[in-house]
């Protein structure tokens, strides 16, 4: 049974075995055989010790309820679990179990195994974004021309497409992925610094050692321990809550636009998806719910990174503690707004004709700026604005087509054409750089020419 | 086995329970069954009803595996949750399974469980809070005459004693106290709204039923349901953040006492506590460094609640579902809080004699304000400020015995008598009004007079 | 001229004037004046020392340039603030001058003048309160029975009123009113403590002395200082950010509702009011704009204040000046808010026809709750509810009202007539108890009839 | 006069400059004169309407006080500042006033100059990275080989090196440049769409004309316009946060080691500097307050510019605005945290010889480490740390010296002589890779032989 009912929203069933219990003390029993080994290959561990390690890797002998109680008082889970580890090596052989954890201190091990956590996590998150930007080319192409009103602060404006739009949330999403990429070469580095970061129990084979252990785990090595340094997390938490950001705004603009009076877009329905306990005819927009919750809680991780920078000397009193359950949860959260995101990009049900009509239902109005601006040569900017801001109140007011206001006022009709103000109320032709924009989104060959 | 292995510093047992899945279904099964045994009261479920739902109050009939995957698509876990239950009362008997939920939205159910929840949270709080209190009262009665440096900015200053400083926490932990108590009545309030907050589908009758329901849950009822007016909720885990920030003020204190330099106070050191796993002579704060963690961890959880509060219409989009995990956790935390604060206050170790030679140490000099005091009324504070701004200067350079200094000065010479200086060298009597506001926070009989 | 352009959005002319820099310096020269009243009263000062400072008390001669400048190096601008009083005082008369500041530390006045300019604040505040409160009552009346589509998730549900939509935010204004009053009722207190809170400067007069001050600034007498126990300050901090977030609900609502394809609501339209630099048609949601922004940032404000909880020992060492520029940004952005939720209120266009037709548009779907609920006591509530989950699948697909696709169905017109179903369609007959809910808002006699 | 006296701590005049209302408004002209002179190069503007502007570059003209008054009916600044624009050109010729402000937007000329004070900012705390980072290294220099204890959970540990400590910070305000580099080219980019981002207002020519205008500005072109993706501004803020946490770390040991009780380090004390306006022989460490209290407020930006990023559609009713205090604050925090780092860094008081004492103090507790180390290999590590801790106890217990309790435990000499417990408890023998470490942050070329 889990820890909270709830937790379907917040996580995916993959992240939320990258950050198990099983997989925390597997990485930490990683780590311990890594550092035997490159011990071993430096005198410093009897021959053999890192194959009687390896055959431990699955760590399945730690007896997590005693790992558990012991931590209440070790203050960490490492101290218990290096002991679980030195007696069932010594049942084994005892002379590897001399060697174990030299050199290194908790804080080393819980680090790094949250490194190399990180490092499978990332990896998921890696191929649900890939996932995704494949889904949102696919959309961003195959509605590059659908007509959609344009909205600022929720009111109704000029058009656009729905390319435009989804080619916005591509975009983003390339430099969320840059982002990431960016923030996990600095956060996938080895820590290893002993009980206060020289490495003193090594003697001189610290760095040595260190050396072997970062290359047999896979990790960069740092130029020094950064055990009370903790940017490269913060950044890695950073740059995961600017992702879920970035969606979230996706997942906004289509509740909005799923809304039955908008109705222009849906998440796709499948069967039994977003009922209701007591409304029949409903269907919820879950996934945005979802991803919108996730955003929400976001925020307040981050903030706990911030706060927790501060660590003390070389060892924090509280604020390393602090980390502990917030790095996981922020995966796991990103990974969920990444999944959600994705059925909403691969099922997006597009109701193109009733973009059209409530862009129709406008009567023009939203076209005022175009008229506007093809005044504004003729009679100056503002003299134009201020006929259309009459014309389309008199519009609005009179439940009129704004062409048809206009082809009444003298002002208007002094300097264009009845087929003119025809042309400047044809939406398509009121697409500015939209077409070229998506193309260069897309990247497509003559996107600049 | 746990969903986090770090979580023994994060929570407590008992709160886990109140807030474990099991708990939560229980909760939401004494909905259902309240709310049957009120339809049934007005006529609108069959008789005997109740006492059928009454037999699945343990909610062990719950598949919670087919409840997390169901949820998935229904959005949260009430829908599946209704249809488990609705089932298993078929089994038994076809009649009560009619008005199963009637009323109700998911929402109703899902809220009011959590103010049940909340219910027992606060029980435990408050037994925790009044332990607290307790061990408090106990030690300001035990070091209100001890001796301490008070220290500004890090810095030493004038005496006060250690029951001052504890007074403090006293006097904040009672406003904390009150505050919860405060918030808890707000929040222990009924939600029952039905699919808009209009209880339509009980007709005329949804007031009675509300009342009836309330009464049976032992909660208050509201004017009008609040399903998307979280004010209450938000409170509760406000109050729950500002109890854990006055606990963390104090473990700041105690750890920075605990330093080996000043050696003070210490948390108490049962056998194998704060160990580490490479060095055998360490003694970490391990209760200060938890304190400190929770309060890291907690202005996240209160800016999440915050930032979730403007729900859309009648039921949120997003946000709602934002506060499920969080509500709990604050819960968690605050309880880790409180019992990790008991702990320090129960057993806390207190080094009288090194607070009065760290406070000697200071060769007076944290005694300036005093002569400075003593010789204001004669040449003015300004002048005053200036002669013991030199002389403290002077002593610190030279290493000497601010008294010794100011014995040599014919500036306060010809203010101050020898005798005079070394009565105010005596930090015994510059404790001002310590005593007094120790009284006060006692509530001690003479505290005014 | 202002510090920035943009505060215009974030700030009222009359709360930027209770934190002025001008406020602020009259608020410590409030407080200095009154002290040197109580140490006269005790024999402290001399005679006529309090009327030489009540002389200054509009603080006209504070250099606020040199002030600053000297604030760099002295870390608060306490000290550059007794410096120039002095000075000032001197010119005037030597004597009083001796007794400036006796007793007291920096923090003593700017804590303390912080509490008085608070104490303006909150008179603002709650005059605020009664404005909004007074037009949410009228709009309450007025729209008590203007039907409105009741919306969950962004979709339609059933009908609920207006009016009982703004109860729902005039419910929460009045916890809100409650908690503010709860929380300055807590922060209306005196701090006096002088160097490390025993004012020991003071000898044995510092109860006494405590207790006049108090009472001369009209301020509650803690039972000890509070100098770095801030829980207080917090807790008005973060009801202002409760306040904020339920306006920002109300604003949230609004702004939707504003949306032209729904089109039920409006901001009041001032002449001028929400233009567009290039939109000459638009009427932007401004005061709905300026509540979510000022929502967006209240929470920052709260983390702030509780990160800065655990202050070292007697003095914090930058946490408690975390706090300086917070509270007063709190203040002002909770005026801001509600003076553009007044502006709402008061200003509130309700497009009654418009909120009908838009339910009407659904066809009867969002009553199929009604349905259901009359089936269920036939056939049972699952396959009720599956009946009208069909039903409205199919009224929607073939864009029927609900009403001619129920009547075509066999498994319901065994169980309703035609008259039934009519009646079940009729949006007003579904209204529950959304009368007596407001009436109970509104305090009305016949409340709980 | 300023808007609130306390903002000495929370800027540098330099960073308040650039982000002045005037230097805003400067850089609102600087977009619109680049703007006509892109138009008309494209014959979109009549010819030297470019020249015309660039004579108002200074934006003199600007009322600022009517700007403000209009900004709260139209809800920014934009609109009444190209309003003003357009009046003083009508003044000096008419033709350039027809194309003020064609093809873009309020928000395009907001946020663009948003972008270019930002240039100015960065240029800013660039300057002052470069000037911390050499103080840095030559403190490191200097302070290599100075023995420090190492303290971990607040508790003494093995011995560092002074130099060994300031290398993590000299590191990690490395990765921070790097990332603000990072950061800077993401954010240093054009942002003009138009209504909504086509453009369309200028018909086919958008593309060319916003190259030309982010040639002309010194910016990057976007792919699209980024109105409602503001993925890059949030990163901006937060990578100024993480530097900010990475100085607190440095100001929160320096304070710590600042403690009377420690006394190994110190903020340079300038003459006046720290004092106390009651206690004469105080020396405050009023850097490291100020930095610590901006530590305190960097994460509620950072909180709000994450919950601002779901802007709606085209353009974010609440959102978009909340952002615009919030990054200037953003850049002058964390400029006021450099130059008080800076401060730090240049004027740092070591007190080697104290650093030494303290380490002597300890009575080689702190070197169990080592002979535990030297144990294992011949008695197994854990029985080693077993005796260790009971020697510790011990040595804690009679406060001997840990050497001379080893020399009478037989377990200890039968594998260790007298010398080698000697050796052993030579703190500059155990220093392990302390000096490689700081041998590769300095880039020495023999760092990694």
């Amino acid at each position: 049974m889990t820890d909270s009912l709830n937790s379907f929203l917040f996580s995916t069933p993959e992240m939320t075995r990258v950050f198990s219990p099983q997989a925390q003390v597997r990485a930490m029993m990683r780590f311990e055989w890594a550092l035997t080994c490159a011990l071993e290959k430096h005198g410093l561990a009897e021959p053999e010790s890192g194959s009687v390690l390896q055959s431990l890797l699955d760590a399945s002998f730690v007896d997590v309820d005693s790992l558990q109680r012991e931590a209440r008082d070790a203050g960490n889970i490492a101290i218990p679990f290096v002991r679980q580890l030195t007696a069932v090596v010594k049942t084994l052989d005892e002379r590897p179990s001399r060697a174990i954890h030299l050199g290194a201190t908790s804080q080393d091990i819980l680090d790094s195994a949250l490194v190399l956590q990180m490092h499978n996590a990332l990896n998921l998150l890696n191929h649900e974004i890939e996932r995704l930007d494949q889904a949102m080319i696919r959309q961003v192409h195959a509605h590059r021309d659908a007509l959609l009103t344009g909205r600022t602060w929720l009111q109704p404006g000029p058009p656009i497409t729905l390319g435009l739009k989804l080619a916005g949330t591509l975009a983003s999403l390339r430099r969320n992925r840059d982002r990431i990429h960016s923030a996990a070469q600095h956060a996938m580095v080895l820590q290893f610094g002993g009980a206060v970061g020289t490495l003193a129990s090594l003697g001189t084979s610290g760095v040595a050692i260190s050396a072997e252990l970062a290359q047999i785990l896979g990790l960069r090595e740092p130029d020094l321990p950064w055990h009370t340094q903790r940017d490269n997390l913060v950044e890695m938490v950073q740059v995961l809550a600017v992702l879920t950001g970035s969606l979230a705004k996706l997942a906004h603009d289509i509740a909005l636009l799923m809304q039955s009076e908008v109705g222009e877009l849906s998440e796709g329905n499948a069967e039994g998806r977003g009922g209701s306990s007591t409304m029949p005819h409903k269907h919820n927009p879950v996934a945005c719910a979802a991803v919108l919750a996730i955003h929400a809680r976001m925020p307040g991780l981050v903030t706990t990174m911030l706060h927790a920078m501060p660590q003390e000397h070389e060892r924090g009193l509280g604020l390393w503690q602090a980390e502990w359950e917030i790095v996981p949860e922020a995966f796991r959260l990103a990974s969920a707004a990444l999944a959600y995101s994705i059925d909403m990009a691969e099922n997006l049900q597009v109701d193109a004709a009733r973009m059209l009509a409530n862009f129709d239902d406008l009567r023009g109005l939203t076209l005022s700026e175009a008229v506007s601006t093809a005044l504004a040569p003729k009679i100056g900017r503002t003299a134009a604005h201020e006929i259309l801001r009459k014309a389309t109140a008199h519009a609005t007011g009179e439940k009129q087509h704004l062409r048809d206001v206009l082809k009444q006022l003298p002002e208007v009709t002094a300097h264009l054409s009845s087929v003119a103000i025809d042309r400047l109320m044809d939406p398509r032709a009121y697409l500015g750089s939209a077409q070229r924009f998506i193309a260069r989104v897309l990247g497509e060959a003559d996107a600049e020419s």
